[in-house]
């Protein structure tokens, strides 16, 4: 612009902004018609602040902004109020080549316990500190944060900017979500969106943890904290429920049960292993003893309590545990749920392997010889069904025999099936909205051999929608351990595009948190092949062709490990974290597809990438295909 | 009372009267808080009129009471009403010696139509008209309508006055609540309370209906009328679940689906066996041929398209009804449920089998010869699933091997476990709320051999809590054909005693019309041994120890039949119904204990009872044996 122009900026704070009705869709969130009530509203010079309290549960909450305002010698600053909203105006003339500049600053308090007036202080003070410190300062120590972070966590992709960008998007989101939840859980949606209610699922253990496990360990270890502070509800809820140990809530935020509908909560109880899953992947990954002292064992314990009292023996002593759903919500209350049975084998097993490592802990708890003697036979003995006609393992008891899902006659407007389709009809039919023995593949692996992987996936493959975002990233991961690598680079974009390009349609409610997390598991444990098995981490890197060069680290016990991948050779670099003493070598025990070997920080290892085995492409659905790149591109 | 008295008699109309707050027992109805809305209030004479409407529904309501009024010379008579209620007084002085009469007459009227002077109208006409005929002349119509009924439904029994005269008052009820239903449906609790909010279930064809039909084939047929009045609401239904044929509804009153929790309402899609198996039940006990040809084919070929397209071929072959609800309401969405599918077989081959009858009424249906003979072939390749090793039928797959149920650990009031229990742990385990498996053996005889009921009998006995009313029924019918007679005799006395002794403590909701019809197949189906195969009546009578002599009438096809049973010996005879010739001569094939027969209106035919098996008794949950008669009684 070549002339003076009149400029008026306006900035606010809005508290009870309507939300949009969502209509039927149980994803949304429920609407609530103006949730806080407003106690004060106070402007300063050019900051302004309200304070409200929600209606039912009565938390208080405290929103101040403030101005540092720079530009023109005449600049009208007005700052106004009321209950609801505060607004800062900023009026001026510029010239030609004449700058305006504001620097706006937030800050937030909340407290179900403290008073109004500490509240106000705490959010004045928090403006004052940003103040004093500047946009500058409150910059440069965001960047040392974030510095420290990429330098562990950053993936680089050569061949696929989208998805490079994309896969970074990803990240910087679950950091976003986890970093600073402290004793709070990680909700599905983080804090970006109202979608799901705000509330916390299985999710956060099985996708988002495992990713700031290797990449921000601490945040993983508070949401841990968190669980564990949910104990005694947990525990409560089973007794509730006539079961030992604990029973943790299929969605909660505080702790509590707030699923409506058991068949696809309460009876999810594959919750209890996810979040033991998560605690030893927490433990193994940073050799953390404290933390198993005073939380792991304990989650360990009350989870494998859990497992033994819903499971049985039947008359010849197979164990199994029946009426619980799986990780794939077409299904519901099936018997054996292979994901279900695998997972707490595995919970009963590392139970009984972390009180013997704590003996003084389990003792605490009450763990005797005899009850983790319990856990062990339960585990060697629980049932894992299987179709020996058809080589496949079944979902669950029938699941097999159960009839196919017409895909041919379902229309593409009638995906996801959810919104069209009764829930009465999906139960009952060969219709798979996530990866649930795929995802069983994935996180326990040693249970399944490679011919029965492929044939698996290829089964499962044709008969899951994908209508969950919490399937593509698992489907990569195992698509890329059988070998169709093209189509594992397809759902790694289906899952790191999710929100980019809202895929699903429902963005707006929140990013989703674990398909983002998701992407970061089909890079790493899709084409790294990356595996941990008894704290022992293995690898089996390939590449799809559209890539020419994968690199990503992961944080293991103190040091770094980076892996390069390219077509035909993997690298594999260990350093010691930044706090420790550089000079010092260290070494680290691995395996490259089956192989063993041990890098050590003096010398990074090259290592060959055997040739793909050839294997003729899966089919999904008709319809369900993965989205096309170009279609989606062009959006 | 040797002086005299002053005698204040008060007769009331009250509308919107409280109910009573019964808590989270699902088996009570709704309290509606005033449900009606008043209209109007007139009183004339010794009459009053109350009329409302309903606020939702909009249903009009008039009742009306008359009194006729004759004591001693000075007698005060006032009427008073108001919107919601309506009181004539009475007073005089009785000296000794003296008598107070007052006939009170009541009239009803309702209407979704018709307007209030209508109304107002009708009921002052059925008060006029009862007061014209006077109590003697109302008693003797009522005395000479239920002549006819006991002249062919009563039951006699020596040794058992209790139950005599507690299968009289079933009968008596049953009657009363289908009598006058006409095109409305017979709710379970009759009209005598609010339980269930006056809502039609399956066992008014699967229990009323064939106590009606042998009894008063009349209320029978207009069941089966209001039924197929609301096959577009079923058919509608059908296709909202993506299926074929007709839906019928779990829980209705005007035919839409009342129930809000599909896994124990919508699934139980047995219901539409039921309906087939009351329409054949009518049918072939009546030779109503308009009645099939108008109604009950049209049932029969909705129905069976409906499990035509539930069910699916496997691979070999096999039929399978998967993800559905048995009778048993503490099993839920279960594969192969028996009774499910041996019901759905029975009713895709009677379609079949009637629409070869009238060939005319199938095309106009559209049953081709394709379609009846796809029906067939399902009914052909249907599921039953059986457990070789413990050589008895499972409820449906997977059930035998089911955690058993803690019956040593449940105390004696956590029953019903309904109120107690979790349906999450009820689902997944061997507890039987009612009969399921053993309800099968009553209907579908044919499908089980004499073992094989003796094993299934003693296998679920042991695992049947009886919480619901609709067992001991069963149980009595098949305990008894498999030789436990005293067991039936006790089993009989708790579906007899239901309401009498109050046994589940919720008569106050009203009886259990299929509990008191249970009483009758108790005694005809289960001591009687009466099954209806193909068409033709079979018995095998045998008696407990405490009965001497039991006397039952059937009609059928215009016949009545009556057969006595004493200890050694059963007498069959047969007349013409009251209207027929006598003088003509009939006759009827049968069969005795397996063995065929005729017998004729010209002479009753004796056949001796064969020496009954010894049997060892089966057991039951503990603390839920059968209840003591003696305790009983004290009440």
């Amino acid at each position: 612009m070549d002339q003076a122009a009149r400029l008026i900026l306006q900035s606010e704070l809005v508290a009870n902004e309507d939300l949009p009705d969502e209509g039927a869709d149980p994803r949304a969130a429920a609407a609530l018609g103006k949730p806080l009530i407003a106690e004060e509203d106070l402007a300063i010079d050019n900051s302004a602040l309200l304070i409200h309290h929600t209606r039912v549960s009565d938390l208080r909450l405290a929103a101040g902004m403030d101005h540092v305002v720079s530009g023109p010698e005449h600049v009208e600053v007005h700052t106004h109020c009321m209950p609801d909203w505060a607004r800062t105006t900023v009026a001026c003339v510029l010239d030609p080549g004449e700058t305006l500049q504001v620097v706006k600053f937030i800050g937030y308090g909340w407290s179900g316990q403290r008073s109004r007036p500490a509240l106000r202080d705490q959010v004045h003070a928090a403006l004052t500190a940003a103040r004093f410190a500047g946009w500058q300062g409150l910059l440069m120590a965001q960047r040392a944060f974030l510095d420290e972070f990429w330098d562990a966590a950053d993936v680089e992709l050569d061949g696929d900017p989208e998805i490079q960008q994309a896969v970074r998007f990803a990240l910087f989101h679950v950091l976003q979500a986890g970093a600073r939840a402290e004793r709070r859980p990680v909700a599905s949606k983080g804090l970006t969106g109202p979608g799901y209610d705000g509330h916390t699922f299985w999710d956060t253990e099985m996708f988002a943890l495992p990713v700031l496990t290797s990449t921000q360990p601490t945040a993983a270890r508070d949401a841990l904290r968190w669980r564990h502070s949910t104990l005694d509800l947990a525990r409560e809820r089973a007794s509730t429920l006539g079961l030992s140990g604990a029973a943790f809530p299929w969605r909660t935020i505080h702790g509590q049960e707030c699923s409506a509908y058991w068949p696809a909560g309460t009876a999810a109880f594959h919750i209890g292993a996810d979040i033991a899953s998560a605690v030893v992947g927490y433990i193994d990954a940073t050799g953390d003893e404290d933390f198993a002292r005073e939380f792991g064992v304990e989650l360990l314990v009350e989870t494998a309590r859990l497992w033994r009292s819903l499971g049985h023996h039947d008359r010849h002593g197979v164990f199994h545990i029946d009426g619980v759903t799986g990780p794939d919500e077409y299904s519901a209350l099936g018997d054996d749920n292979v994901f279900t049975n695998l997972m707490a084998a595995w919970n009963l097993r590392a139970a009984a392997e972390q009180a013997l490592k704590y003996p003084d802990v389990a003792q605490a708890l009450g763990a005797t010889v005899e009850e983790t003697a319990e856990w062990r036979d339960a585990a060697n003995a629980m049932h894992v069904p299987y179709d020996e006609e058809l080589g496949v393992h079944q979902q669950h008891r029938n699941f097999t025999s159960h009839q196919e899902w017409d895909f041919a006659n379902t229309p593409p407007e009638h995906y996801p099936l959810l919104l069209h389709v009764p829930y009465f009809d999906l139960y009952r039919k060969q219709v798979v909205k996530q990866a649930d023995l795929v995802l069983a593949m994935h996180w326990c692996s040693h249970a399944f051999t490679p011919d029965q992987k492929a044939r698996n996936f290829a089964y499962y493959e044709a008969r899951t929608v994908r209508d969950s975002s919490l399937s593509a990233s698992t489907q990569a991961v195992i698509a890329a351990e059988v070998g169709h690598l093209e189509l594992a680079h397809d759902y790694l974009a289906e899952t790191a595009l999710m929100d980019l390009h809202d895929l699903n349609h429902n963005t707006r409610d929140g990013v989703h948190i674990a398909s983002l997390a998701g992407s970061w598991l089909a890079l790493v444990a899709g084409f790294g092949g990356m595996r941990s098995y008894h704290g022992r981490l293995s690898f089996a890197p390939r590449l799809p062709s559209r890539i020419d060069r994968l690199s990503f680290s992961v944080r293991w016990r103190g040091l770094r490990l980076r892996v390069t991948v390219r077509a035909n050779e993997a690298t594999y670099e260990l350093r010691p974290s930044q706090e420790e003493n550089h000079d010092h070598e260290v070494k680290l025990a691995l395996r490259h597809h089956g192989q063993e070997f041990t890098v050590s920080s003096a010398e990074p290892v090259t290592m060959a990438v055997p040739v793909a085995p050839q294997v003729t492409p899966p089919t999904q659905p008709v319809g369900r295909e993965p989205v096309p790149r170009d279609l989606r591109t062009s959006d």
